[in-house]
């Protein structure tokens, strides 16, 4: 039977003894079965060089054991010990300005130093051996939010290797960075750097190219890692947790070929219907890294978030009652196969005194706790649906590369960011209801009725010919402005933009025209400001147009028939209620000979309704469903079982109640469950 | 008979002789009587290492005594000069991230060097030798507004030196800065260093600690000053001038015992009623440090000022006419021992060329030359005042430690800031017409009527039962959020906020709650946003509570009766406003036994009335009393002599009219004289 | 016959071979006849240290001539190639914090480092000997945008040599920087050093020597290099190309003394109006800059502009259509010897991948090849004009040593600007129809009939003299706040505010009054905000005093009578509105009588009339004139030709059409050549 492990980091090095024992009982009440040891205890388990003192992780290991609580076991090398920094300053991390950072905080190390890599490679072997076979051991959880970078003389060395590898010969690293601009011909291998401090603009594909390269270098550190781990025990899952957020220090596309479970760290940055937006980003995308773990099922984890707070910039805001549970059903409802906490009890000391924990510094007589125990008396009654697939209604492009590729350019306009762009276009088409895959083009692309491609600057000519395939086989493809601009190497395509999707979207842009803010245009589509393009149709049909000023008549939205499906083009930027409205009209339109400007208004959208506020979220394996109903709203939601695809006789699994007459209240939830209707 | 000091920087060195000469018939003018001279003029007086030239030194103080002006004669040491630096590069500051300072500016020292130490003591022995009996010299002036970090290996040394003081050994030093977390465990003091450069968040309790060391640094540097100096002549007094502002480099508090004045150079940063505000903030904390100097009289001086404008954030307004006086009355009713200017003469030259002067740029015959003269001559006038104690309404509490400690973590909320929340009080209490001393509970607390505790962040278990002491002997203490969190390393008090004041309060705060801004609270104690908590009470009752929301009925005033007093928790942050109505109904509610919330309305407050603009500052001598009357508003005020306390007969000292009748024209002043009304 | 200059900058070497030979086909359809080449090929033409490779640039050179094609051609030094900076790190710019940066971008060099001058004198005399009679060259284009600082050793050196060539000896530097504030007295010359990262404030009279002798450093490097191409072949002219805008690293006035044409680089920030403004000050600048060189014919190119984008902060905002026409005219039409862009082809790669090209990436099918065609076939017909002088309305002084040195310094409020005052003070002339010389005082000044001295910090008594007069002969003299304060090394002139020029206007600023922004003065002079000083009258009278307020009665703008001309204080500063209607009033009654504070109300003001959104600028040669006539507004602007000044017979030289009855479409263009009326 399917488990959802439930649980979070447990420091116990940093409490009593009395303490320690104390959890135990409060873990039962919690219902926690599974918790992550070890993060950050180098110092403590090899206190120095060579010296190990595993006792009191041997104590705690046995004891949760005893307790049957597993253990994600932590390899704890993301913070190196302080006699480390001492005896070994060469292999501190160097930042750009050649500052030779130092221990006193946490990853604070440099992954191409060879004394680093070696010290890592003893401790995680001593682990290994002592652990791989532990009863309490259920998971290998390698170092922690992988992401330091390096400009050490180690880090040139990698570089250098990494790029011969990548380019082959310095001809061809001179012809991919385009270093004849600004006379930046390299002639000798040992003249390439990583991208140091310099005089004014750096080159954009060096610094792409560095950005690759230390996602590998991380990758390269991680694997053998798990070589060590998997020779020990080769039963024992090995993954690591990746960062989240507005920070994207890896590929995990990549990544996730390497781990046996995707893990990810959740923290939204925005409060209430926000914080419901980008939790359901974060699980959406990391349920679609998880497609490429090898094996099939997709599994990933929900490794961290915070117990009762969302970190907002500048404040830490409390969550609202009922938060708690709905953030983390909003995981398990797309994918996860748990819901962990960074961490079980809050610390008092040390630079994340004030992070939330399970058990807050108030201690188990408090709301977090009380919440967190309810969390933990749900789980277990959704646990059937852990490996059931998450249908989705539309697949959405996201490229990490692009993303950094466009952070490293001095573009046009400093607010295009494809993150940005893709999270507008996820916020969208959330709010109509619907459940997206991200997706990178870099392989076929499934069979969803709508695909949209948004300011996806690098595109190979592979990744347009599978967007090709996809429209010819009858799907809806929408692109926004600064899509298929530049080759991988970030080089721009000349002859028109957007360079590899002029001829699947049939227009040719001859010009990127930003503007001043203060400059609306009048297209039909909604207050249009910013940002245009003369567009020149070359095969699509223009669907909507520039209807005044200087640009009259030029095409704004343009629709190209193409195989069996469409591919439209939006060169201007819309705000959320105009994208929103216009993505439900392609939705529906998109396939039909006829759709017009003016289909494009504000409709239910999706078959799974958008009734503002409550989030639905379907699993459905064979016959079976599991329909998620988060209420974010205040207002009570009567559930329409024959609405959302159910047959008569399903219950809500939370309650054993009938879904059918179901009322769910404001900030409530409801898992319902049963057969799909025919 | 008393003096009050009057005068300011004087810096011949950067003057022709034939204005040297001059300043003596303007200062005569102007009624100077102290000068400090030869604060940054180490470089003059030894040109070379080891080679003096007292010269113009000799000549300049020959000239004052035989003019009959005093002098504060300073150790240069504040501005090694550019042959210490070459000589000696590894005495420079190193900043956090490794750069290497030097000479070109002023204050670029290394505490912890031995030859900057070495040097220092070198060049105070021989003005201590040349000068120390000179009948010009009234007082020695340590070096200027200590304040400089160092990260060199000096520094590291002294670090760890200090570091074993306070906290015996590594595992003590480990327990108390929490080094469990991150991975951060010592297991050889050669490991510790200053808080250099590091990836990521620094631990907390490692820059409080080294925040404490930095201040002692800085008092041993001034000690080896000091006993230089007393072994040359122990009659001079000895005194450092301390920064004042949103910059807090050392611990006043501290500081106070080894000095035999408090000089504190005061530069408010708003204009109008807020410089105001401001200025008596300044006063009030420097009489409040100077009850710790030995002797008992609290000796306290205004060292520095700015004659004629305020530095507002990018803009040097003009102060408008009357407010130089004002002002400097200001400190003196607060207990200053005269009215000191930075500086006697505007430079032409060099980084402060565009610092006001006694005498501007513009010469003698000027509305600011004007103005100083007139202040010059009231000065004697009210110079019987000079020793007389200045009463308190109320007491405030105050702890750079907390300040320090809530800049170092990464605290729930980023406006959270312990100067903040003090200034704010102090501002109500002030505009409400309450002489406010600030105060620290390391000891017993006085008997004032009302005491504040304001996010007090660090509270050790001694200074709680302080407070205690002051409430159970029939103190109101009203305590506002953040305070009593952690304990005196900053290791947060678990078990419910606020950790060491749940018992005095009678509650226990079972979860913080940061709002959006945009979230508005209704508790009937005016508008509430930003912040609220779960308050639990545990013997206290419910003043105010939550009327409506998502917190209904939770408190958010509450008081606790304990001995023969009460203490308050307001558990939200009030606006001025508000928070000025309620300090006033509490202070007048507060020991009763009945208050209730709709006692908290704004009232006249305290028996010295809160006319808008006017403000009364009382100084009382057995039956004697001077009531200090400073008109910042526009329209004149009509003095009630018998309302102040005066006894009839009493004159106003700076006219010599009766305070009978007596009005005060709008921006103007008046010390009322006589005995007090029995 | 003239020529007007008319192409890009080329780089072949980005490009494959078709590319390039399709380009001489583009050239000859766009009219282009010049291209710059070369500017940053060093690490191509010169692969390793020593090893030449002229292969690909001989090709296109005879390629270039063969097509009839002129080259500018670069010396390349302001990109050291990756090998010399691996071989010579020591010549790296070092910055103010220590951090000496290495290749990876542009402009990283050192021009005071031995290696970087021999390296760069090797390339330079290859070129040289190679190129010098090849029949493409024009014109020798030195480096790039001379501008990067160093802190290096060997800038220590060169910097103490130059000190000593401008003061002299030690006692001389220590008065002139004030050195006795703050103690930084030197005592050896060992001791002086760039002015790197420090405590606190920097020394401003060190830090304004430090540019100076930046700009002579540079203009070291540039005169050596002149030095071996005028060895090589003299007949070929030398220049460089200043880059304008808010960054003004060199000193122009001296450097167009050595430059055989002022070739300057001008990118707008702001756009439509705006960048209009922005266009004609800097075209009025490099006119008023060539004047300076030897010849006396005012030779000035534009060097390079942006085709089709202006850059503003942070948004590359697409031109109008017309723009590029009409910003090309008006550099013509103020002097320039042509039109020149940056660059010839818009680049796919490198850090300027998204800099405009008059080729943009879409191609020659596009909006912006076909204006830059249009404009190709326009100057041709225009190139009569080449020579002719541009007689100035007004005349405006500009000083870099004052911007310097008010950036430096902490003044009293920091939005003074020298230059943004500046700007102001031409725009508001701009839009009243003047054309404008900038002047720098250092030398007798020009009889106009309107002189505007604008903040001005910095005046010698030389300066003043000059100015006196001017306004003894009879001109109008403008001055306005913070002008004349300081000597030539920011010394400040005590006695009274504004120093230099108390005599020259009658009247002594006792006091500088900066007030916040929400003090509004009644003035009746428009809105008055932010500053305002205290004017003494001293001969002078008073035009217009504050009519209320606590300054009630003190003068805002003064006149004082001298010689044949007045001299007119404005003590407060003004919006654009207030000024313009100010300045026109003087403009118009400056010399009378009995001017009074009503005259300076709105009027025409210039005999070249006013029309909103017209620009019109006249060139006059014997008794021929060319009226270049810029419609940058919507309606159509309907010619007079005799209010122009032209007698009957002229003609519009784009369209051959009659100048009588002549309408310019919005956003269109004309010349009107023809004899001046009697």
């Amino acid at each position: 039977m399917s488990v959802l492990w439930f649980g979070g980091d447990h420091n116990p090095e940093q409490w009593p003894e009395e303490v320690r024992a104390r959890d135990i009982g409060l873990m039962h009440r919690a219902g926690v079965n599974l918790v992550t040891v070890g993060v950050f205890s180098w110092s403590l388990l090899e206190p120095r060089e060579g010296e190990f003192d595993f006792g009191w992780l041997d104590r705690e290991m046995d004891r949760l054991a005893g307790a049957g609580v597993g253990v994600a076991l932590a390899t704890p090398t993301a913070s190196p010990p302080p006699w480390f920094s001492a005896a070994h300053p060469d292999a501190m991390p160097v930042t750009a300005e050649g500052v030779r950072l130092s221990h006193g905080s946490r990853d604070t190390y440099d992954v191409t130093a060879p004394a680093y890599r070696a010290a890592c490679e003893r401790i995680v072997r001593a682990l290994a051996e002592r652990y791989s076979a532990h009863p309490a051991l259920r998971l290998w959880h390698v170092h922690n939010e992988y992401g330091t970078w390096s400009h050490s003389v180690h880090a040139d060395r990698a570089f250098r290797e990494w790029l011969r590898g990548r380019h082959g010969d310095l001809a061809a690293l001179n012809g991919a960075w385009t270093t004849a601009f600004w006379g930046q011909h390299y002639s000798d291998w040992e003249q390439v750097r990583t991208p140091r401090a310099t005089q004014y603009l750096a080159n954009p594909a060096h610094v792409l190219d560095f950005r690759r390269f230390l996602s590998d270098a991380m990758l390269d550190h991680y694997l053998a890692q798990r070589g060590v781990l998997r020779e020990a025990n080769p039963a024992v899952p090995v993954t690591t947790n990746l960062a989240f957020g507005d920070w994207v220090p890896v590929d995990p596309w990549k990544w996730a070929e390497h781990v046996d479970l995707v893990a990810v760290d959740d923290y939204p940055s925005g409060t209430g219907a926000e914080a419901a937006a980008q939790t359901a980003f974060a699980a959406d995308l990391a349920r679609s890294y998880a497609a490429r773990v090898p094996g099939g099922r997709s599994p990933w984890l929900l490794m961290e978030q915070a117990a009762g707070v969302v970190y907002t910039p500048g404040r830490t805001v409390a969550k609202a009652p009922g938060e708690i549970v709905r953030h983390s059903l909003s995981h398990v409802a797309r994918g996860s196969r748990g819901a962990m906490f960074f961490q079980w009890r809050a610390s008092r000391g040390g630079s994340e005194q004030w992070h939330a924990g399970m058990v807050p510094h108030a201690g188990p007589d408090s709301r977090i706790f009380r919440e967190v125990c309810e969390l933990g008396s749900l789980l277990p009654r959704v646990a059937g649906a852990a490996e059931a697939p998450v249908p989705a209604d539309a697949a959405l492009t996201w490229d990490p590369e692009s993303w950094w590729a466009m952070g490293a350019a001095s573009l046009p306009d400093s607010g295009l960011d494809h993150l940005s762009a893709v999270r507008q276009v996820h916020r969208v088409l959330w709010r109509s209801g619907r459940t997206v895959d991200l997706v990178r083009p870099d392989r076929p692309l499934p069979p969803v009725p709508l695909l949209v491609v948004s300011s996806l600057y690098l595109l190979s000519d592979g990744a347009a010919a599978h967007l090709t395939d996809y429209v010819e086989r009858g799907g809806t493809l929408v692109v926004t402005p600064f899509s298929g601009i530049a080759d991988p190497q970030g080089t721009v395509r000349t002859g028109g933009y957007p360079g590899a999707l002029r001829d699947l979207l049939g227009v040719r842009v001859e010009e990127l025209r930003p503007a001043p803010d203060t400059e609306l245009f009048d297209t039909g589509l909604g207050p249009v400001r910013g940002w245009t393009e003369a567009v020149r149709t070359t095969g699509a049909e223009a669907v909507a147009v520039h209807r005044s000023g200087p640009y009259a008549g030029d095409p704004v939205l343009t629709r190209n028939r193409r195989g069996a499906g469409s591919a439209w083009y939006l060169s201007v930027r819309l705000d959320d209620t105009a994208l929103g409205a216009l993505l439900a009209g392609v939705g529906a339109a998109g396939a039909g000979p006829d759709a017009t400007a003016a289909d494009l208004r504000p409709e239910p959208g999706s078959p799974f309704g958008a009734d503002p506020g409550v989030e639905l979220v379907r699993r459905v394996e064979g016959s079976l469903t599991w329909v998620f109903v988060l209420n974010h709203a205040d207002a009570p939601y009567r559930v329409d079982p024959a609405g959302l695809g159910l047959a008569p006789g399903a219950v809500d699994l939370l309650t054993d109640a009938a879904a059918e007459g179901l009322t769910v209240r404001g900030g409530g939830v409801a898992v319902l469950h049963g057969r799909l209707s025919p």
